[in-house]
């Protein structure tokens, strides 16, 4: 292996090593020591990669920024129309949420007070939320009278919300509640002609009518 | 004053720095020294009322449970309609949320994953939310379709990431936010009936015609 691919993935694993670090002591507690050691790699070697703590939470945070950002593009590509899309990487996102302990780690550091909360990850989730949100409304998507920015805040607090409870009980963020969450909001936002069309459990998902009468 | 009055006194401020405290810096990084510094107690005061940091942050929950219980017993005596009892509370515990910082503290406690997460704070917002809910499916209140406790999970969880997302900008807990996160809800879950006379900002706010107008 030359030299470079190592470093990559010396990063690599350092940033997977904190994350799960970061995920179960928080990151006030977590020590560069624990995560080197994690990481199987020498202190020396961390700071070669990261300055300091922060500069790790920032890895970890870009990381998951990443995952977000390719969650997205994947759904906007998809060809359906907006509101299913937003449903569609919701279930994406949540997916990610138990399975990448980097995503995870990652909305907690952005909640985290002691990196000054609201950063990239937020940010960038809740602006493609915003800006497809405003797409269905272009496209005549939404019922009457529904601001397409309330519409968008109530999907980022619920995200966040679902993510935090899940830290005391894994079951936050089981699909039922996701769906039970979607049949919900699209009824609420929805025209009935897309109404009838849309999956809440997912574009993959059998036909809306099963999920609706489930 | 007499000498259980001054020990009543005395812990009562030592919650309420405690509180300021946790809100501030965070959990794991406050130090019992800081607290009792900012009120103005000594740390053998601290001491004799709290064994540890652990208990002082338990005490603060338990004040902010207390907040919530009270404010849940007047939208149950209210004699309006479960739908809007819901409605009502959550504008009251917004209130809170901004003005009481115990309550805060409280619900970051509850979110602290160095305390273990789901906490009583809340498992008894949780358990009001479910109930009522419950009181409006049975009251047929509820459209056609809506699972009760679908409906309780949304609104528990958005409550959650509301207050985490105002750690980093407090527009996430603008009155605005709250009565549009209800016009879309009541949308997707009360009947036609019970939507008309239903006052998303909460029950001494104007008509319902205005509300959703604006």
């Amino acid at each position: 292996m030359v030299k470079q691919e190592r470093a990559v993935r010396t990063r690599k694993s350092l940033i997977q090593a904190a994350a799960a670090v970061f995920a179960e002591e928080g990151y006030v507690p977590s020590s560069l020591a624990t995560i080197s050691k994690r990481a199987g790699v020498s202190n020396g070697a961390l700071h070669f990669h990261f300055a300091n703590k922060k500069a790790l939470a920032q890895a970890v945070e870009e990381a998951a920024v990443e995952v977000i950002r390719q969650l997205v593009q994947v759904s906007d590509r998809s060809g359906t129309n907006a509101l299913q899309s937003l449903v569609d990487a919701t279930h994406g996102l949540v997916g990610r949420l138990l399975e990448d302990i980097v995503v995870r780690a990652g909305f907690d550091l952005s909640a985290e007070r002691a990196l000054g909360g609201d950063t990239a990850l937020m940010r960038t989730w809740q602006a493609w939320v915003e800006e497809t949100m405003r797409r269905a409304e272009a496209d005549g998507h939404l019922a009457p009278g529904v601001e397409p920015d309330d519409a968008a805040a109530a999907i980022v607090a619920v995200t966040v919300g679902l993510e935090v409870l899940a830290g005391g009980d894994p079951q936050w963020l089981a699909e039922r509640r996701i769906v039970g969450f979607w049949k919900l909001l699209l009824s609420g936002i929805a025209t009935d002609d897309v109404l009838v069309s849309a999956w809440p459990a997912g574009g993959r998902a059998q036909t809306a009518v099963d999920v609706l009468e489930r």
